[in-house]
């Protein structure tokens, strides 16, 4: 097959991925976002925010990472942040996923894609804690602003939400803050968030 | 108000943007995509067939003027690309919406915002250029794989579409040469796009 063929069926392969829905409500406080929505906040935002990572990052693999790393969820579905039977068979699943999907690529582009994806997962460089930060602070905002829904509605504790950002801060202490103090701590003050 | 407050509120004020539907099907045939999921989809794109465009581009630029350049359309709308009565008041209506939602950012942040849109719009530079490659061959190459129904739903003629693509090969040949043999020529054949 001719390399722009290949590329074409990726193209088309993950408009999928806007059918994968999430667990988090948009601020309309009605409709839940989906992956694609979700990528594309994510990506202006880390173009907003970057000024506020610890280490100076590469922008545009940031963003690149930010966009790809849940294409896998075509095949695995979403895992809900606290469902942690889900989050055990969750990286077997997303493992054959990328293989299926990111193969339809040539070989050099494959390639590319697959780095970026196991470099967000290993979350060892400034650029893939930075890209973490992202993931999880873009979920806690909206659902911040949505009166804090979705944690009441799932029964969430802050135990969850503080161990599963335990390494936020490594990627922008100020943004972890930031959360922290105007998402977090207010809707356990409600009682959104089970103490 | 503190620079990251205004940052926020940008942030959340662009949520709205996945709410604003479009005249384009996904390829399940059944859902239309929004502005958030088109501008994921063409950010995507241009990683993978920048390779394609007649210049060489900065990749973070052209991704940038892509995830921004319907904002506007939170408050304008989004205009059908053969509405010719809707087309007329776009401009006046998009510059009111770019001055309400780009302002809300701090200052240096809202003219870098500013001049990525207006440079999209002006299309000039090679990055503008191969960005509206994108956001012509995205929607028709969804056109396309859903049977070209939209084309004739809404009575699209090939001279209206070859008229909105007179540039397109200025920012790729090769794409342009793509989406008019694999996409626009065979739903001429078929009757889906009027001649």
């Amino acid at each position: 097959m001719e390399r722009i063929e290949k590329q074409m069926q990726f193209i088309l392969e993950i408009d999928k991925e806007k059918q994968i829905k999430r667990k988090t409500l948009q601020s309309n406080g009605k409709d839940f976002e989906d992956d694609a929505q979700h990528a594309w906040h994510m990506a202006i935002m880390t173009l907003l925010l970057s000024e506020y990572s610890n280490e100076k990052i590469d922008v545009l693999k940031t963003i690149s990472m930010l966009l790809i790393h849940d294409l896998v969820e075509i095949d695995a579905g979403d895992t809900y942040a606290y469902d942690d039977q889900g989050l055990k068979v969750q990286n077997e699943r997303e493992i054959l996923a990328a293989n299926r999907i990111f193969n339809l690529l040539p070989e050099d582009q494959a390639k590319k894609v697959f780095d970026l994806w196991n470099e967000f997962e290993e979350r060892k460089t400034p650029e893939a804690k930075f890209a973490r930060v992202m993931d999880n602070f873009q979920p806690v905002m909206l659902n911040a602003v949505t009166d804090g829904r979705m944690w009441a509605e799932n029964g969430v504790h802050l135990e969850k939400i503080l161990k599963r950002n335990e390494k936020t801060h490594e990627g922008s202490e100020v943004l972890w803050k930031y959360m922290y103090e105007h998402f977090i701590l207010p809707n356990v003050k409600k009682g959104r968030i089970k103490e």
